[in-house]
C-alpha cells in the first residue's frame, strides 16, 4: 500500500461544455439567470460530466464509522458505544441517512473502519476495522503512517465501488463519537487557527464542555505543532479514520470525475483537507449545507465554498448532502426538460 | 357570488398533535435538534393535519394566468404576449414548472384568469377568463368589484379542486406580465411602504427601468388613496387577478385545513394580503425561499417568515415552492421512519 495516488491528477473539467450548457440555459424559457443557484448547478454539473443532459440520478453514499481515543476526555454528549450502535442503526434502516438514502434511491454503504465495539456482521456494512479506534491525540499521534494509509485507501475504494455501480454523486458520511473534537483539532491545524474558532457544542455539550473541547483541541496542537509539517501529518497526529477515508474518498472521485456532495462540518473539513493536498479536487465539490456547528463557517470560508443549504442540521451522517441531492435532481430536469424559446413559441426580452 | 367565505374561521391546528410529535422527534436516533428546520417542518405538518404521520406526497399545483393594464407603461422586460405563451408552455409541459411538477408527481393545473390575447382550448388550462387583463391602475381601479370577486372565488375552487384530489400541500404560482410591479404596488399600500421599497428588476429591468416602476407604484397609490380603505379595497385598485386568486387560495387553504407552500415574491404578496385579511391564515403558510427580487424582505418581515431556502431564484410560476416540497417530504420521511433510541437499542445522551 502507499499514498502515491494522492499526487495522480484530477480529472479536468469539460470548458467547452460549461459555455455550451451557459448558453443553453439561455435559451429556456425563463428570464435569464430566473433559476438561480439551480442555473449553476445544472451547468457545473455538465461541465463536470461532460454531457448536454447533466444527472443525478445515481447517487452513492458511504458513511465511514470510526472510534476516536479523544472520546476519553468527555467531549461528547453521548457515550462511545453509540457509534457502534449506530453502525446497527444504518444496517437496519432507523438512521436518517438510512430514511434519507431508501427516499433518494441512493446505494448507502457503511464502512466500518474501527470501533471500539466490534459489531457483528450486518447487511451493508464493510468491515474495514483498522483499530478499534484512534489512539487520544492528546497522548500521542491518532494513528500511525500505515493506518493514515489504510483509511486513506478506503476511501478511494469506496469511490471505485461508486463508479462500478455508475454513480452520478458521490456522498460521504461519517460516525464517530467526538469526531467534532476531531475534525475542530484538524481543521485548527490546517487553518492556524485556535481551538476555540473551530469547536462546538457538536451532539450537544454545554458551554463549559465547548470550553473543554477548546482546550483539548490546543493542548494537542501543542503537543503535535512539530510533527505536522503537512496536511497528512496533521491528518495522522489528530485525524480520526473516518474523515481520512473521507479525505481520501473527495482526492478519488475528483480523479475519477465524479461529482461530490460534501455535508456538514466534519465531512467540510475533510474537504479541506484534501484541498491542501491537491488544490484542484476544490473544482469537484459542491457544497450541501450551512451545519449549525459553529466552527463550520471558517471551513467553508476556507474552501470559498457558498452551502446551497441553511437548515441549522447538524446531524452528520451525510444527511444534508442527502437532503441537498433533491436540488441537483431539480437544476438537471429544468436544464435537461425545460423547453427554449424557439421551441416553445416564447417571445424574448427586449 | 359574494366574499363572505373569506370570514369563514381558519381550521384549527392541533396543538395535542404539535406535542405529541415534538416528544417523537426527541425519540428518534439523533442528538436532539441536529435535522434542524427539518423537524420543524414535520411537527407543523403532523399539527396541520393531525396525523402522527404527515405526509408531503399529493402536491396540487395551481397555477393563475392573467395580464395586467399596468404593462402598457413599460415595465417588464418582456412584451405582453408571453403571458399566453406561457400558458402554451404550461400545458405543453416546457416551463419550469412543468419540468417540476411532473419531477414530483404532483398535479398541476394552469388557470387562465384573462390574458389579452386568448389561447386556444389548452389540456390542463381551466379557462376562468374574467377580463382580458386588469385595466391600467395609474388610470383608473385595476378590477371591478365584481371582478375582485370572481377572481377570489377562482382561488376557493382550485383549493376544492385540491381538496378533492386529496392533497397534502397546495401549491400557488402566478403568471402574468408586469406583475411585480403590481405586487409591488399592493404590498406598498398594504404595508403603507413607497414604491421604491418594493420593486426591482423583476424578469430584467435595468436601473432606470426598476426606477420607473417605483414611479408608478407610487402615482398609483396617490391616486387610489381615498379609496384604498382595506386590504380588499386594495387588492381591487392596483392588484391583479393572479394575485387575488392566489390570496383567495391560500384563505381558502387554511379554512379547509390544508398546508400551503409559498412562492416567492409574487406569493408572498397575496400571502400578506390573505394575512391582512384573516391574521390566522399565516399558521398554515410554508415559506418556500428568499427570492431575489429585493422587495421580497419587506413582505417576509411582516409575515414573519423565514424561508426555507435562498438560492437567488426569481421565477415566479410555483417554482421556487415545486423546489421546497422536497424538504418537506424529507422531513416527513425521517419523521415517519426513523428509529427510535429503544427500537434501535441505541443509548441515548449524557
Amino acid at each position: 500500500m502507499s499514498m502515491t495516488w494522492l499526487d495522480n491528477p484530477v480529472k479536468t473539467i469539460s470548458q467547452a461544455m460549461r459555455a455550451t450548457a451557459q448558453a443553453h440555459q439561455m435559451q429556456l424559457t425563463k428570464p435569464p439567470g430566473s433559476l438561480g443557484r439551480l442555473e449553476e448547478l445544472a451547468i457545473r454539473l455538465a461541465a463536470m460530466q461532460d454531457m448536454n443532459k447533466p444527472l443525478a440520478d445515481n447517487i452513492h453514499i458511504a458513511i465511514f464509522a470510526a472510534d476516536h481515543g479523544i472520546a476519553d476526555e468527555n467531549v461528547s454528549a453521548f457515550p462511545q458505544a453509540v457509534t457502534t450502535e449506530m453502525v446497527r442503526n444504518f444496517a437496519r434502516g432507523g438512521a436518517a441517512i438510512s430514511v434519507l438514502a431508501k427516499q433518494l434511491d441512493a446505494v448507502l454503504e457503511v464502512v466500518d473502519l474501527g470501533t471500539v465495539h466490534e459489531p457483528e456482521l450486518l447487511p451493508g456494512v464493510i468491515p474495514l476495522r483498522i483499530a478499534a479506534g484512534t489512539a487520544s491525540f492528546i497522548k500521542q499521534a491518532a494513528m500511525t503512517e500505515e493506518q493514515l494509509e489504510q483509511a486513506l485507501q478506503a476511501g478511494l475504494d469506496s469511490v471505485m465501488r461508486a463508479k462500478q455501480n455508475q454513480a452520478h454523486i458521490y456522498i460521504g458520511g461519517e460516525m464517530g463519537i467526538a469526531n467534532t473534537t476531531t475534525a475542530a483539532a484538524v481543521a485548527a491545524a490546517l487553518l492556524n487557527k485556535q481551538g476555540a474558532d473551530l469547536v462546538g457544542p457538536g451532539t450537544g455539550v454545554d458551554t463549559k464542555g465547548v470550553k473543554h473541547k477548546a482546550d483539548i483541541v490546543d493542548r494537542a496542537l501543542a503537543l503535535h505543532k512539530a510533527d505536522m509539517q503537512s496536511p497528512l501529518d496533521i491528518l495522522r497526529c489528530v485525524g480520526g479514520f473516518e474523515i481520512v477515508a473521507l479525505c481520501g474518498a473527495y482526492i478519488a472521485a475528483a480523479q475519477q470525475g465524479m461529482a461530490v456532495l460534501v455535508d456538514g462540518f466534519i465531512s467540510s473539513v475533510a474537504a479541506l483537507a484534501a484541498v491542501k493536498i491537491q488544490p484542484e479536487v476544490n473544482e469537484w465539490f459542491f457544497y450541501s449545507h450551512q451545519s449549525a456547528e459553529p466552527g463550520h463557517q471558517h471551513v467553508l470560508q476556507a474552501l470559498e465554498a457558498q452551502p446551497l443549504l441553511n437548515l441549522n442540521m447538524r446531524l452528520g451522517e451525510g444527511s444534508g448532502a442527502a437532503v441537498a441531492v433533491s436540488l441537483l435532481r431539480q437544476a438537471c430536469a429544468c436544464h435537461n426538460e425545460m423547453s427554449t424559446f424557439a421551441e416553445a413559441g416564447v417571445s424574448t426580452g427586449e
